[in-house]
């Protein structure tokens, strides 16, 4: 009894965000502002690969980033030095953002100018999937270090995301990594992933991963 | 109002919880069953940490293992070539274990001749510290790939570990990672927590950490 009843709350939770998030990408639509959710565990490099992104899309596309995280300011502080837009979110110990609090960051960071809103969701591979953003696109970084077997592990973080970023891929000589095995174990999860190895730090696929994103941009503003 | 009203519901989980834990605590301190629960991200190596651990204390604690996963069963699969009593457990989507499943894991393990049960939770650095699984001590695994800066962004986790494990001390070199600060954000968090550089791949570190862990499970069961 007491686990059916937690279940009940648990969806009704999911199906007011569901509403609420799709609400807020209506909203954003007509804004023109166009959100990409990036995702990823822990120490997997998101604001690494977030200033090369700026740094790549200067001049090209308005960026503004919203740094989620349950204490710290760390992250906004690297992304103000890019020159973009920044905000720093506390979530208060949550471990994940959900369409409301997306909708408050946003509001913080203020879109009039920003044509392109990223949000660095808290570190976890496993809460934020299940909360739907209002986003755009689903972005997610899996690094070289956390192993090739993490889509059989964390499946529905792998089966929402829209591409999937695999970074540090400089230090695969030092670890057990494949990368075709960890290619096919995505698709399985998600068949239409698109999948861009990257590395961060040395800026090595940070070319493909940017066309993508612009890309997607552009086709979303002309739909 | 919304936010108060969800808060209360928060906080009535965790202090039932609370209250499961503690029975649990006692109960297994009757049964003389030492239960440790580990936790990290997603592949900092708690697995192989695990694999070393029995080999080095096979012949002196009698040792079983719950795998916590919410999918998948490698990992269990990999346990069971040490030799180990091992037990799968899958979390149906949660992103922790709580007081309760992990008693239905320990009974589904049968402890009648374990000494120490050791818990891997889920791969998160978020939700695993909120929940008290009734567990004699807390460990945490942080590998270096995901840099020094985690005790800033994640201080419950942190705080409530009674050892830190910081593994895969092997590739120092190929990351920008400060063990000096990392020891001193520990502390930050948690003053009395002991730290030990590890490399469960090469079994650097792992008599330091075996030898506090045995220490460990012979004091408690003496006070």
């Amino acid at each position: 009894m007491k686990e059916v009843r937690v279940l009940e709350i648990k969806q009704s939770v999911f199906a007011d965000n569901d509403m609420q998030a799709d609400k807020l990408r209506q909203e954003l639509k007509e804004k023109g502002v166009f959100l990409l959710n990036l995702m990823s565990s822990p120490g997997s490099g998101k604001t690494t690969t977030l200033m090369r992104t700026i740094d790549a899309l200067k001049g090209k596309i308005k960026i503004g980033v919203m740094e989620a995280d349950i204490d710290s300011d760390v992250d906004a502080k690297t992304i103000a030095l890019s020159g973009a837009k920044v905000i720093q979110l506390h979530t208060g110990g949550m471990c994940h953002l959900d369409a409301e609090m997306t909708r408050q960051g946003l509001e913080g960071l203020d879109t009039k100018d920003v044509e392109l809103a990223i949000l660095e969701n808290v570190g976890n591979l496993v809460c934020p999937a299940e909360f739907d953003t209002g986003a755009s696109k689903n972005a997610m970084i899996l690094s070289v270090p956390e192993g090739d077997d993490k889509p059989l592990k964390y499946p529905l973080m792998f089966s929402i995301c829209d591409v999937v970023l695999i970074n540090k891929i400089d230090v695969m000589p030092y670890f057990d990594f494949d990368m075709d095995k960890c290619r096919e174990y995505i698709h399985m999860r998600n068949p239409k992933a698109k999948i861009i190895p990257i590395c961060a730090k040395t800026g090595e696929g940070i070319e493909e991963w940017t066309k993508w994103l612009s890309d997607e941009v552009v086709n979303w503003k002309e739909a």
